[in-house]
């Protein structure tokens, strides 16, 4: 239903701007140029181990201007309230919302709030919008080559098999916690200087890092090879995997980025995200191929080779 | 419940912006300003005479905007949809979508799509964000004087009386269309020049006219005085007003706006507004008082006179 619904909206609606399908449109204003982003918050359980519903959607609309290389400045709040949600909840996600901004140096300028009759909602959904302003402009997949690094800055799929075990009250050996967090200190530290190597750059959420890295190479001159040994996975997520037959690589993160960075920059700007506290299990994982043009593989720890698909079915539901 | 929410989130997230409560947030962006604002929408039922939930989404906002001096540029759309919703259904809205934003002439530039589970949201809500650039800047509560004029662009409650009507399945005299439009042209006409003589402009949505006037004159060293003779109500509205209860006074418009003009300009823009396709019903409705400080008052057409409270009840749900 998802893809029908974008292809849908992308026929009807689509200008230049939003053909791009970046995680934040850039337009020019003024002197300046400024990101614009918006996600709507629907997960469940609305509170989670690590997370809830409130912090996840200023983290994720801020990731989202991060990735696009904006400072992320002001963010707007469109709730829509199921009638009689208990009182003491909505102020645990307000407290929430409010500390998250504080953390991640953002402000909450606007706002808007629906209620809908009982059993018409389920309990809260939020909307932000966000706006940043671009400070480094010279990401494209446009400059991705042959021969360029992979980075990720952390371990994959806490936040999925967190949402999932809470919502499912599946115990595993040990608790995931979700990795939801603020990319935009994280990034901002690598992006410093304009010859920092890094080509482009995107956070993993819906559909995992399998789908943002397919998303990379779809329609390009060039692949993608990853080494499933290198990938961080740590034993939790390992574990869940194992239990529900998923794929750690199809499974959200909310405070992760993958990088494509050049060969010869790798190394430093691994330093750089590896001293940070949300990259100290940052890795290279792969590189950018000039084989398997289009396609994701990767580089099993058997001794194998696959591809890495887009997921052919439905993605998990209400993630984020 | 509303007000406990809105309560809630001042207290919790307020910072100079959003205590500023206007429809826009103005904020500095390089050497311009910036207007930002987010609405959701949640209209039951979608389709209503004169519109439906996708032109009302784009026109809302884009009025927000307007009302605030800024020319709307770019819109966010973030959607949630319930699972098997008729593609149909959908198409017509994106349509709307598409039609509503060319004649608004604005460009949706990000968008997001989440869908729940059936039974877990009532068919589609739609939340957008809109950006516009802020070219009269002069707009503000503290410029209101006693003699000022109170403008109104035409008549009032047409919305909620169409979306109420559809809803119930009601019928009146006359079958009364939402007046449901995009007010930055007409608003564009009024603010030329830097000596136009508008003061402040809103647009009267949910609460209607009465509601709109309050918060102009809560805690204000002035009052504003109606006459009930000059409001432009049409008869279709009057009937239903008249059948159901209700006061046109409380009615949503999704198409008008109320201007507080300086005595001395109030006749010249009057006549501007008069000019343009959406205000030939526009009329000067009061003027505002040095009296009834805080309050907003009525010169009945029997000619008495009341206060016109806040409502103290909820207001209609869902017709936005």
């Amino acid at each position: 239903m998802h893809r029908m619904i974008d292809s849908l909206f992308m026929a009807e609606l689509g200008n230049e701007i939003l053909r791009q399908k970046k995680d934040s449109a850039i337009l020019k204003f003024g002197s300046k140029k400024l990101a614009f982003t918006t996600d709507s918050y629907v997960v469940n359980p609305i509170f989670f181990p690590g997370g809830d519903i409130g912090n996840l959607s200023v983290y994720g609309t801020v990731n989202d201007l991060s990735v696009c290389g904006a400072r992320p400045l002001h963010l707007s709040l469109g709730i829509i309230i199921e009638e009689g949600l208990d009182r003491k909840i909505l102020e645990r996600i307000v407290r929430s919302i409010k500390n998250a901004a504080k953390s991640a140096r953002v402000k909450i300028v606007t706002g808007d709030t629906k209620v809908v009759e009982r059993g018409l909602c389920d309990r809260i959904f939020i909307n932000t919008s966000g706006i940043g302003e671009l400070y480094y402009d010279k990401l494209s997949i446009d400059k991705i080559e042959p021969g360029d690094s992979i980075i990720i800055s952390g371990s994959i799929g806490e936040h999925a098999i967190s949402v999932l075990s809470k919502r499912e009250a599946l115990e595993f050996g040990t608790k995931v916690r979700s990795d939801l967090a603020p990319l935009n200190g994280l990034i901002q530290k690598v992006l410093k200087g304009p010859k920092c190597g890094v080509r482009f750059m995107r956070d993993p959420t819906r559909g995992g890092l399998a789908t943002t890295l397919n998303e990379i190479v779809s329609g390009r001159r060039f692949g993608i090879a990853l080494d499933e040994k290198d990938v961080p996975v740590t034993s939790g997520v390992r574990q869940a995997c194992e239990m529900l037959g998923f794929d750690p690589l199809y499974l959200a993160c909310e405070g992760r980025v993958a990088l494509v960075v050049s060969k010869r920059d790798a190394a430093r700007v691994l330093d750089i995200i590896r001293k940070t506290a949300l990259g100290r299990t940052a890795k290279i994982i792969g590189r950018v191929t000039e084989d398997h043009r289009g396609r994701v593989s990767l580089n099993t720890v058997a001794g194998g080779r696959r591809i890495v698909d887009m997921l052919s079915g439905e993605q998990l539901p209400r993630i984020c």
